[in-house]
């Protein structure tokens, strides 16, 4: 049978349309040594009022990233139907398992949701999560909202973005719930390997699309978490399911204009920063040295920047692999 | 036999006293599975200089703290035996077994460095580490500093650091090392249990003892880097290693009076900061909520300062278990 | 190439076909960093008399359930080509593997066998398996007699099973099959998932196939075995295979009429059962309460049955976590 | 220092003395790798009513035994200290860590808290808790009850039992709260081993020490939960801390009179039992058959009772290996 | 999309055509828990010189074989442009998590690169692996030569080998190559099943192919690396890559006619061969004892060889399992 | 309890002294997860003749070394007491989980039982066979033959060996059974470390001890078996315990005369050794290369030899890491 046509196995505890708030399960029967008859059960708000869009509102796709599940669990418990016109759906943890294990990918069959898209409805744990967005989510919406951070091994400047599209208009409404967001950077993305991502199927659907990223390192501060409750506000206020204008605030435009951007490390060991995030760095300063661990008296080797810009992302763990990205440089740019 | 009595199985691979500086290993037999005749290989750099004291530097006394190796590193291979009045002892990774996983523990035994002081001979791996250091290296050392930060799991404003001694002219020389040292915040720390530990294997054979604690999360930026690079050249210039005067440097006074200033998580779940480190919290206000994952719509636990202050560290990963310190306060007092 | 065009790689060690009895394996390659040029060997036995029909009797598509087994085992060494009018195949372990570990599914892919048909000859181990019985075991049969019990997570009351069919003479020949296993209850089975499964196979392939449940927890008792012993006799004489009637067994009706009959856990905790195996619960009583670990002093969260009947099936470990099914009630019915 | 002369570093968060009733932890430093200052939180409840004695409930001691825990949790939300003369000290999970695990040992060190008494306050987590027994809360007991099951590798008939005692007085103490507790079945117990047991710390201390085996299989039925309430209960009313007379029961009275009432396998296999708990065995029965199971078409082994009695324990699993006790015969006597 | 029409995620550090010596990377995008941007680094030469044809050199297909890795990494940092006529192409370590690992599979998926091919550009971290090598490095070669050993788990007697092909003329060019590279055996492969294999892949390309296999166990000698050296050198020469002619070596010619060459354990046991590689064997000897471990006092089962030749290649680890290839026996014969 | 005074839980199943032949177990109680009442079951053999002295043999010391499991599995049950004058205690596999595992360590305790000497009837599992050994079995021996080999990480020439001893008549007599033993070498041992070793424990009880080293790389040849084989049998009829002559064989004798024999690796990387096993080597001289192998195109490092001699020992696995003993020299001597 053609997997898209075989029926999902997720089965939704609460009712997704009528009006009201409910919170409920998005339950996945998962057979398994320890539950022969388990389920994995993803957390879901859905919030009902009167006419208007809805708002799909996703975090946790990756489990170890913060700031979105943070600004959702808290809008899920204080969200009214009165306060909404449309309705807004709401997954603070949309990889529940990865999340639950505080981890990128799941502990169950190790997907990382974002390269698993559009999912299978007979594949993996991490595909049948992706397969019942694809099918019975993302069509229920009109504006999608997934953040994201850098996880326990990047660390970003907080930035909301939208992808270039070949849909001029499609594009240009995407930029424009960016701006409302209201981060302190906006970033025009170029994904150099889009497949499999839930940015793209949700794109392809012809949605507005906002996409984040607020920090990293596996945590999230008081700052970031604020950006992210203001963003989420913003957003909804701009398609009109919240009352009011968006909040305004500055945000300066990022571009990363090349692949020289991103440097990568082609030795082991460990790594000192020379910069922070969000300083200016110029073409060929060093960036970062990466000293050998296993003996002392031995020269770093400098880790120069290829492009000048701003640091807008870093590896944020003190130790570092060949072949692991080290940091990105972004251009300021006007905003589109 | 008396294990004080056994010889330790460590065997440095450079001589430890003539003039020079020399670059090595203790080389410490581990027979296992994978290599029957293995060693642990801890490097280590020695310079011997003119007359003087000698220093004993060490990181990685927790794996997963990185401003110190950063900062140790960079001074082995470039400290030279003309700018040393006395000697200098470079460890920059003291328990390499963590260090080189990245893990505040050892992976071959879970040994935690900085409990297993004053150690044995014929124990596990990291407590012959630690018998080395109590019997070989420390008795050589007039003053030692050895770096910590958070680590992965926590995250603390940067200080330096002496405990309260019986000995009075002990401790006032212990906390002129301190402020040579320089941090942004200076500490007097009552350690709530300080059995195994190296600071007090230290500080009873009568060394100057100084601690830091200069941020964490398991990564280290150019700033606390930074802090890290200056404060071990002030600690040498101030014990007349290094010539010239320590840099000045302002530093705030800490102090933690009470076990109140220690809260800690009841409940298991994502937390959400409202203040960041170095912010003043005044007692009662809600510093952090912690919100029930497993399904949306609970209210948050609010979690409340018991001691006004400022917020000296916290837990640094999203979610928290019960029984995880989640943050602690600290006052600001006149230096002593 | 077309996968079900491909060979399968299984290699019997044993003939099939030719009269006698034979104790040999099914061979199948495995390449693995512990053996490069090993192989997974599953027991089968092979017992050929005079004229009539093919048996498949099968047991350990589980690897933790033990009744099919126990019978199995010990009919294998006791049949005689004799006794035997036909064919009799037995496979005490299909998953073996799995069973080898004592585990539900397969420690080389995880693979859940009853969830991995038809399968493929160029899968994964567990897909190798399914392959191999679908293309070359199962065509070689008229009747087909899997046995299942609850495994280490769940337990049943003991019963013998069969599908609705569409070909309605089919249906009727299992269920007189099964009436001939004898069990304390038969159950007409509707599976809300019968996608991959060894049944829907073979089933489809025109053939009688009786499926199991009688008992569980990763244990058989004296008295279960004792059911599975008879009814595979019984099942076998019912088939004309061996001589004489089935032994007559007085069998309670079973029916699952609704999804109502499941009940799925939405807490975590520690499982206490009000009621146990085979008593009646009407509908909304109590069935179990799930205390809450973590802390003392907390109320319990009452289950209560959707569906009166008999308790049928439970979640087996102490422990219970969210998505678990608790429990299963049936209705009594009239065999049909 | 003398580890006995060392503080506990366990600290209650609730007052152990003061007239009320208490919901609490004993909360025990420990960090590790993914906490820095984390802490095992064992649950607690301390219920304090009018004059009388103490009695110290616990369960838990092997992680994946739950007729305690279910009745231990379940009276820790009931009990009132209007209903108390005295005090009740609960502690429903005493090695946490496995409890919440769903295994007999510690998931931190392996171990197995009836087998580290009377434990170090420097040494394992589980020699902690066990030191913090023994020095802290034992000395406040007049009556200490200790609940055990088979866990998830032990099946038995359900009995409350009491230790042969040097002290004739406290043995005959003891046996008259085992009658009181009122289980179907009551034992006299041989230890072959006692070293390590908190059975004989309590008992060396002087206290009333009453222990069960209550079922087994890591589960718990409606029927031995119902035994272990009742057993609580009479207990309580025994010691005059509940008011009322123990609720009469019939009990029957077993002894292990000989080293011959252990039978353990010497092969591996998938076991078949012949006889279930309870039934009456004689001395040279066979109880058990242990198939071979790389191989069809062998003779399986049969076990065979040394000693007559009745089956009153057995290896739970489906699987056995050598060594492991496969089961135990024990004789009816008259009750001391 | 057709996945053979979706672009290759490998990207090559160096230039694969430009005259000169080049080493480099092929750097695989692999995104993880520990890196979220992190890549697989697998070292490749590239040398360039006059004209000439290409050989592709590959050693670590198998990550624990280790003479061509040790001829290759030998080879790449000698070899001169100036030496070259043509191109040599050196990936010493093909699936290098493997190699890094010293396992057969990669310890990423489990992947067994030999049998992956012809690969996916969006399938497992082995199977993207296999593609770039289908698609972008072999087609630019005229000669493949890869290195083969027996691995931890096998040992062979040292020998080059070809395949019989469909193609007679491509078929002369390869065994050509074979008796060029001189090894003490020559051998005509007939795999049992080819599928997956790099070998079938090159070969259905048209290229010359050689394949070898020189030893085993997990380690190389001073002798097997020799012979790999001078096999590769040899090889280069034969194709006019390097100047002058091969080295003469004799070589034995062998033939496995027959899947009776082929033996396999039945029994678990610690193996006792009575004949060591490369002596000879006659049909029914025995060739080595299986001891039974669980007990002492059993006879050993005698494995005989089916098939007489010399012994060519042996289960290497003291214990084996059922399944295992225990040894296999070839024919000396005529070469081709 | 002084350790020393309590009993040992183990328990044979068989009498080591009533005359005849016994195959039976020492059977020690592990407590654990997946057996609350299991055992560890090392296989014993007891033989006992006639008047004589008693030789107890051991194999699988450490659990990966084959040759004197394979000897002392084939002679356990060959041997008759009709053929012995006095008594042969035979354990082919003393650390019985190691070797089960292949394993140099056990997997229960990663124990290294050679060592865990004296050992501790209250410790570690390899601790309580170390014990059991200690004050139970060695007490009984006139003489012991301990069998060693290299394991999975080192390979060896084959030698019989004894330690050089204060009290000169037992060391002659030690010398004169390895003479009789009749291996190819026969080595005067030195150890760095005799901390925790069963030779040293024997040797202070005065018996007459010889331990080998008789190949590696966690197999065993045809070759090196017959040898072990042959040196057992010569050890016994050299103690009179079997009738006739040792076989007479050509031995040559090694000594190793300094640390500068053992040379370490300080680097990681793939071995490739220049020299074979009993190949001369002179001071100076290259034994080996380190290829570093994260990249190609670098320089090996050349491990050269510190002391001429036969290159009497070697790291077996392709991969080293720093610390590991990467080969050891010996120099020929007279005999003693």
């Amino acid at each position: 049978m053609n997997p898209a046509s075989r029926p999902s196995p997720v089965v939704p505890t609460v009712d997704l349309a009528a009006p009201g708030v409910r919170h409920g399960h998005l339950r996945l029967p998962y057979s398994r040594d320890d539950s022969a008859w388990g389920s994995v059960m993803i957390p879901i708000t859905v919030v009902v009022g009167g006419e208007g869009p809805t708002a799909l509102l996703t975090g946790g796709n990756h489990g170890d990233e913060y700031e979105g599940p943070a600004a959702l669990f808290d809008l899920a418990q204080r969200l009214t139907p009165e306060a909404v016109s449309g309705r807004v759906i709401i997954v603070p943890a949309m990889n529940y398992p990865a999340f639950a294990a505080g981890t990128r990918t799941s502990p169950i069959d190790r997907g990382n949701l974002n390269r698993s898209f559009p999912g299978r409805p007979d594949g993996t744990v991490t595909e049948k999560i992706a397969d019942y967005f694809t099918r019975h989510l993302v069509p229920l919406a009109d504006i999608v909202l997934d953040f994201h951070s850098g996880g326990r091994t990047l660390d970003f400047v907080p930035y909301a973005a939208a992808h270039e599209l070949p849909d001029k208009v499609q594009e240009a409404r995407c930029f424009a719930a960016v701006a409302a967001f209201g981060a302190p950077y906006s970033m025009r993305m170029r994904e150099i390997d889009a497949v499999g991502m839930y940015d793209t199927t949700v794109e392809e659907m012809g949605k507005v699309f906002v996409t984040t990223e607020l920090g990293g390192g596996g945590t999230a501060s008081a700052r970031t978490i604020a950006i992210a409750r203001r963003g989420v506000a913003n957003v909804l206020r701009h398609a009109g399911i919240l009352a009011g204008q968006p909040e305004p605030a500055a945000s300066r435009f990022l571009d990363m204009p090349s692949d020289d951007c991103f440097v990568f490390a082609e030795e082991a060991g460990l790594v000192a920063f020379a910069r922070d995030l969000g300083e200016e760095v110029s073409e060929g300063e060093v960036v970062a040295l990466i000293h050998p661990i296993a003996r002392t008296g031995l020269a770093p080797l400098a880790m120069r920047a290829k492009h000048g810009g701003i640091l807008a992302a870093r590896h944020f763990p003190g130790l570092v692999k060949p072949g692991d990205c080290l940091f990105v440089t972004a251009t300021l740019e006007e905003a589109p």
